[in-house]
């Protein structure tokens, strides 16, 4: 791919793009090497003329068993045998060895900053033969990818809707849909059903689950759970892609009923041995363990819960789970899993990392502790204004908008906006969808609100927050839920405002 | 009845009726004159012997329409005709006319003081005569109540769970389960059910319910929606009656399924032009006007919702609806309609004030604005230490406890406690019904810890919050969920801890 090895952190929010959603689909179709590149921290690793060249099969000679261990990055071949004992994560450095530490880095957004590049190349022995750069490159297939996402890292490929576009769409344009990644966008054809009380499992495509079961659509938002983590590390400092508030966005979906497709395997919806549905995706690590998690069994064979083929009225995108992913509106962005290849009756939540490990937080690593998140708890943010912003003194009145949501379908009964850091409120208006009603929201609320700016002000601290159809609120301040990965941060929204 | 004329308020905790369930229930047998009487402002108006003492029937020609308007107050009798105009709450004083004042002013808190009480005595013309001294007593069908209750109001009759009791049984005992009643408690014997879809309108008795349906038990914690009020107007004054944190109780509900009911009733369970069961109670105001709420279609069909007869294994008493009442665990206090008279099948909320517009929070009174509360928002409170407490220098350790719960089943994953206002926490233990399971937990959560006094502090500032299944949080404070009702306030819960 043309722009491997080309990092980009820290980007801004490019105005440039804030373009409609059929513009937006041409430009999908221009090469990735148009990135913007402005504000974006690059590394581009050049073969030094001092150096000797070796092919990859060279340094493959050099893996985790051998006397010396190397490593390739880009054009750049390192011996890392002294340094392995100094590395801050220990001996995992050893998984890159024989072979190119580029799709591990990715994993750590703290290798990512100039210090590492330059200690790096301290360890340079050699350069890579150019017809080798690439060749071990998992993320080779992963598709091309609209220039206007806010990317976060690229591999795996994680990346936000331009904030300032969010709420331009009640349906977020397909290219435009925040993209979560755990690994490379893999291949893969067929489903199969088995476990506890599934009488006669099943093999499918997408082809025969049309032809075989009603196709219904059904409006649903999805939300990473990493959602405004970047908000949450102004707490304290937490881990992970530092997502602002745009890895969110709301789709129609397309597909068939799990239920349906159950049922067909035999599966008794009174089986009271099942309680928990496995997913697999076909994404995998480099050690061959795919992505997975599961929902309840009583949230899969809701009506709501579908296996879609189609987003938006068009194929699953690639990003997205081509060709088959679960749909299950009201659970976390995680559990509604892409690329599927394998579903499990059963009676134990999934083993995957995904569901017991990551995706979770608790004091003291005691996994244990809490239970997987499934359902979310309610949430709104702005999106205009998207940042801290300056405006100048005169101005009477000052649009603000942005989106609320809530889990379990659990609709969005009010948002509130706040001038003065939360004092006084003032209702928003709401965006919904018709079709839904407000124990069954699946989608998102848009909220619009007109706020008078005091006059003689300097500043104004805006904030939003949002009620749901149980009358939970969002909390004040992350000092109740800060946690170390920086998940389900809810918190009110704050923007502050410059009066010049 | 013995106690009528007493007022209750400001009443502290009765250390001596740290009682078991086994004592407490013999104690209810008590008189109710021997109700504790210290902290408590008593009012009896005794005859006067400089005054003419009046008959019922003479008192009742001074009604509304008549040239001098009278009332009677206990064994006074006021001609009130010149106050009429100065009266702050305006002409409603006329429904009195003729009659006991007694009624109304219990509905409204601010005459239950010394000085409302002189003015009315400036107005007394004669005393009534003994004979007919509560013949006008709407609450005099009211049943005997248990003497460690905390009265907030006796007519109509509202008191909390003693707060240092609460959390000594899992399931409360029936004299000591909160008490929350709009008006008298009435007699009620027969339940019908019409309406929408209704093919087979019924008429049932408990008895016949019983032989007719499946009897089973589901274990339901009850909360008021004005539960932690009195907190709330710590923050602005909010109006009602100013719960402190123990509206809220467990118990063991039995009875049958009401969608068993409906069935039987030829309710089609995939009707879509039912939305809404509404449910009358037996009670019912000096107008006629029944007490009324509703759910929703999909709410009252599901497994947990019961026409209850039991409770905790008994009779359910007087005070809580016999001989049968609603229970829909997850959802306000409000709804589980007691004294059951009409179930109604409808394409509509409930008409009834109770669900349209009290129990209802807007800004500017604008009700369409917003919906009925149905379930709950997460809550928890400390029960111990129940108070602002002192603790001497050198204790090591505090002991605290509390509950927490939250609507729609929704199961409590985790409590956390404060000793620094919120800065750091810890995390309690908790004890649950092992019946239950995370997604249909509707029995409360009892949480304990045991707190690290830290040395030289003069005071801490102890806090509690819950997470729900949901993983939704308790708001910091109530400033972003004020309302002048005082409603669903479950804002972090602080007690103040003096150390000397």
């Amino acid at each position: 791919l043309a722009c491997s090895g080309v990092f980009y952190y820290k980007r801004q929010y490019l105005t440039a793009y804030a373009a409609t959603a059929t513009t937006l689909n041409q430009q999908q179709q221009q090469p990735a090497t148009e990135f913007p590149s402005s504000n974006t921290f690059k590394v581009n690793v050049l073969p030094r003329k001092d150096l000797p060249t070796y092919r990859l099969d060279e340094v493959k000679k050099h893996g985790k068993s051998a006397e010396r261990i190397w490593v390739t990055f880009q054009q750049g071949v390192y011996d890392i045998t002294d340094f392995i004992e100094g590395h801050p994560g220990g001996n995992k450095i050893l998984m890159a060895a024989g072979g190119s530490i580029e799709p591990y880095w990715h994993l750590y957004q703290q290798h990512e900053n100039e210090e590492t590049y330059e200690m790096l190349e301290e360890l340079r022995i050699g350069n890579l033969d150019p017809r080798d750069v690439d060749k071990d490159d998992l993320y080779a297939n992963d598709p091309l990818r609209h220039p206007a996402l806010q990317v976060l890292s690229q591999k795996p490929f994680n990346a936000e809707t331009p904030s300032q576009l969010l709420i331009d769409h009640f349906y977020t344009p397909n290219p435009l849909f925040f993209v979560r990644s755990h690994m490379p966008v893999p291949k893969t054809h067929r489903v199969e059903i088995d476990g506890i009380g599934v009488k006669k499992p099943l093999s499918f495509n997408v082809d025969e689950l049309k032809k075989q079961f009603e196709v219904v659509s059904v409006s649903a938002t999805l939300q990473c759970a990493g959602n405004r983590r970047a908000d949450m590390s102004k707490e304290k400092t937490v881990q992970g892609l530092p997502w602002k508030g745009s890895a969110i966005s709301n789709a129609k979906w397309t597909g068939v009923r799990l239920r349906d497709v159950l049922v067909a395997a035999g599966v008794d919806p009174n089986d009271k041995r099942i309680k928990h549905v496995h997913f697999e995706g076909a994404d995998h690590d480099t050690e061959g363990q795919h992505f997975g998690s599961s929902i309840s069994f009583e949230k899969a064979m809701k009506s709501e819960v579908l296996l879609a083929f189609m987003m938006n009225d068009e194929e699953i995108p690639l990003d997205h789970g081509y060709p088959l992913r679960l749909v299950a509106p009201g659970i976390a962005g995680v559990r509604n899993v892409k690329w599927l290849k394998k579903i499990r009756l059963s009676d134990e939540e999934s083993p995957a990392f995904w569901q017991q490990k990551d995706y979770k937080f608790t004091e003291k690593i005691n996994y244990d502790a809490v239970p997987a998140i499934q359902e979310y708890p309610v949430q709104s943010a702005f999106v205009i204004p998207s940042e801290n912003i300056t405006v100048k003194r005169g101005l009477t009145y000052l649009e603000v908008a942005g989106y609320a949501w809530s889990g379990g379908g659990r609709g969005i009964i009010r948002v509130e906006v706040s001038a003065d850091g939360g004092n006084t409120w003032q209702r928003a208006e709401l965006e919904q969808n018709p079709d839904e009603d407000l124990d069954h929201m699946w989608s998102w609320t848009f909220f619009r609100a007109t706020i008078q700016i005091p006059p003689n002000v300097k500043e104004m601290d805006l904030v939003c927050k949002a009620t749901d159809r149980s009358y939970n609120t969002q909390p004040e301040t992350a000092r109740g839920t800060w946690n170390v990965r920086g998940l389900l941060n809810n918190a009110w929204h704050h923007i502050k405002v410059n009066v010049v």
